[in-house]
């Protein structure tokens, strides 16, 4: 946080407030920001009286909350500051940062050099730069995008300005699917993988949009809020390991730059890319595969920006020294039939434990398979191979079970899982050829029904593309354990076509 | 506000807090957000159980601040909706505002419509937009900028959203400086056209970065915080008044936008075309003179940007039957020897009493002459005679007499005016013919010694650009009333070169 010495301060009392806020903040009279020729979200730099202690914070200006001469604050600046209510607090306005004239650049459409990125998120990694500047650093970037040197610069610095996991085994490799499809491969390569003598420190998101993200799935058979140091250990013991990565300080920016995009889900692919490729390289990945699935209802909608994003990935790998493979896979059908954490535990469980081998087995194998070729534990073209090999003898299955149980719990074979009481079908209106079922409605029945907070609820597909339908046959079950919400899932599932059949005449004129 | 029926909703107990939020915000436990489903800055609606008030806001998600079950609200929502202690709050989420897909429309590039403009204005109007929100929709109009139809409908959005003031006489006229320089033409254009029969109802800012606003001068010498009837009826009585405009309620949006481009100085053309046309419009104006100072210290750096910024400003007038005319004036030079409140005030005075008769009052001579005919009170040709002769025939004076008593104080002669006390000449260094008046540093020093918050606080040039300087011969005072600031005000002129002296070489090669 770069800053010129300023001229002018003052002395202000305390008056302190019982409250979190989210940024640093300060509140000041009217009259005293007046004085000091402070606007409305211009920056001070606070030091306690008779102690080193100092931060930055924004100015809220307030007609009276504070009196003139008071400066009110909440509790994250009480604390920094270890002030009580005799302190004395010595308030200087700090010229503009730096920080903003590159945001300023960005928005001018102009090319961000490496220090310049690195200052950004540097001033966002200390809470220094506001929503208001934030946002319109990431508006720029929606609206001009990011050179290849600069997403670089923005994944390295992304990485620098977090924690670092370092695994002393090797090979390390990782995988990463780019949302919006249902389908836990993850939970089915991690032990493939490890199975083979990868080391793979899987960290997952859970949900935003859909039913379940792969932490909420994983939630339901071990911990995932692991420690980095319970996260190395059980990737160099067992190889493998299944965390949630939301309360790790992998790249702690990142998390700010994602909610600023959420009202508009801006996802600049730029940004997608750094914020990836960042936690990659802050575990030490050096082979990763990205799964890019293509499709209307998933994120990438076209082939052609898909092959884009892939070339970045690669390109971006390439300077960080990780060997990086992408894979275009087709997000247009369901991958698996089931939405919601405890029905896609059950059914990953499923398939390790060889009940059936399905579309989903199938692609986790092919990623597998690439993993493994890409980090010369398969020889081309055996990959694939391998890892249904290892699938398919049970050694993924044994390997899962250690790494629940070096998660916490006690593996608990499928069949004996508990049953989910409270569900109900939903039959067909009409009969004829199903044409498609829209994963992203049925993500939809699933949260209104109470997924991913309540681990039970879901949807249940009892039909796939393809299938031939009577009248009133069953075509899915939706699980909650509170009437309400079922009531107003099935509600939705009713008015909203969430499986359609085959059409003819797609269009009449005039 | 347009949103959607959402189906599913929640009923909680309420926590306040004793404190003043600007935008309409609740607090809610991360696990009730996660079962409904809401993301931090999502949306819900609140109703009062048992009373039919509701308002919407945005959600902020806490671990610890409010229980479970508990959603914490801050006093504008405590007052709006009524509560006590013992009140149940429904809480339902809210689908995206149909606002935000025009802001997104608006960063991929495209053009909005006028009712997709107002629907963004009416949503900021009821604070129901975000910062972050509105923050992109400034960035996306700084980058893509606005069309000629784009920059009408704002300016009519923003007056809508705004109350008006209607005066019952004719003609109402009005005068704009796109800021930047020193001189204070409206305290001497105001009584002169007020003079020649026309209606000037004045609104004026405060100083953001400069040693004085309008308002902060005129408040030397009367009341300028007026309400909108006082406003109207002066203006009836009288012809003219000077008021501050920033406590009216004439587009009161506009003032959100410009908080939210402050820390990047980010003031898109037509955005401030919008904003001044706005506020011309809300008080009824009909014949409006834009005054687009042209320099490097000042806004508008080119003569083809000031010439593009006229020509807009004319059309928008036309659009909403308001004659402009846009006058281009050189920014380069300081307007008046003056800064500071105080200062500007006697400086001010002493014109109208006619003192002495310099290029602040030429220029404001010229101006008044342009409304003049631009109004039709004078021939054309024959305004800038007739302005100077109102000036110097003391009618002028007698008018302003008026405003200063209507604005509830009374006149003082500037002779009589007290005399400002501490003080420190600085001397020139070198000997040479002054080439140039740095007037944005003239203002910071005012600035540091205090104004526009110590209204004596400022700097009085001895000098002017042009004048043959002898070694350690005064160039300017600088005023204060507090010894420490004076210093520090002292130390900065010190250190930067306020007055430039003449050089004949200016580079030297290799």
């Amino acid at each position: 946080m770069k800053k010129s010495k300023s001229a002018y301060s003052q002395i202000m009392s305390v008056k302190s407030f019982d409250i979190e806020a989210q940024r640093m903040i300060c509140i000041m009279n009217r009259i005293d920001a007046g004085e000091l020729g402070l606007f409305p979200l211009d920056r001070v730099e606070l030091k306690a009286v008779g102690s080193s202690r100092k931060i930055v914070t924004v100015v809220d200006v307030t007609d009276s909350m504070v009196k003139p001469n008071q400066l009110g604050v909440f509790k994250s600046v009480k604390e920094k500051l270890s002030l009580d209510g005799k302190s004395r607090i010595r308030v200087t306005p700090v010229p503009k940062l730096v920080s903003l004239v590159y945001i300023k650049k960005k928005l001018n459409g102009e090319e961000l050099r490496e220090k310049e990125i690195r200052e950004i998120i540097s001033d966002m990694g200390k809470n220094a730069l506001s929503e208001i500047e934030t946002s319109a650093f990431v508006s720029a970037v929606f609206v001009h995008g990011y050179t290849l040197d600069e997403t670089v610069a923005m994944t390295k610095a992304l990485a620098e300005n977090g924690k670092e996991i370092k695994i002393s085994k090797k090979p390390v490799v990782d995988k990463h699917c780019i949302g919006g499809t249902n389908g836990r491969t993850t939970m089915i390569v991690v032990p493939i993988v490890a199975s083979a003598g990868c080391f793979i420190p899987k960290t997952s998101s859970r949900s935003i949009t859909s039913a379940a993200g792969t932490a909420d799935v994983m939630e339901v058979l071990a911990d995932v809020s692991l420690s980095m140091n319970k996260i190395k250990s059980i990737t160099e013991n067992i190889g493998g390991v299944i965390a949630w990565g939301g309360a790790l300080d992998l790249a702690p920016v990142d998390d700010e730059i994602i909610k600023i995009e959420h009202p508009f889900s801006l996802d600049p692919p730029g940004q997608v890319i750094a914020s990836v490729m960042a936690k990659k390289a802050s575990v030490g990945s050096r082979f990763v595969v990205i799964d890019l699935p293509v499709g209307p209802d998933v994120k990438i909608h076209t082939k052609e920006k898909a092959e884009d994003m892939a070339r970045k990935f690669i390109a971006v790998g390439k300077h960080l020294g990780i060997k990086v493979q992408a894979v275009l896979t087709d997000g247009t059908h369901p991958c698996g039939k089931v939405f919601g954490p405890a029905l896609e535990a059950k059914y990953v469980m499923q398939i390790l434990e060889g009940e059936f081998f399905d579309d989903l087995a199938q692609k986790s194998c092919e990623l597998a398979g690439i993993l493994l070729e890409l980090c010369g534990k398969a020889k081309k073209g055996k990959g694939y191979t391998i890892a249904k090999e290892i699938l398919e003898s049970g050694r993924a299955l044994k390997k899962m079970q250690q790494i629940i149980k070096a998660q916490g719990r006690h593996y608990l074979k499928s069949s004996k899982m508990p049953k989910l009481k409270l569900g109900k079908d939903v039959l067909s209106t009409g009969s004829g050829t199903i044409d498609k079922i829209n994963v992203r409605k049925c993500n939809t029945v699933a949260r209104i029904a109470g997924a991913p907070a309540d681990k039970e609820a879901g949807l249940y597909l009892y039909v796939e593309e393809g299938n031939i339908l009577k009248k009133k046959q069953p075509l899915f079950r939706i699980f909650s354990k509170n009437k309400r919400k079922l009531k107003l899932a099935l509600d939705y599932a009713k008015k909203n076509e969430i499986v359609a059949l085959e059409r003819n005449i797609i269009e009449i004129m005039p």
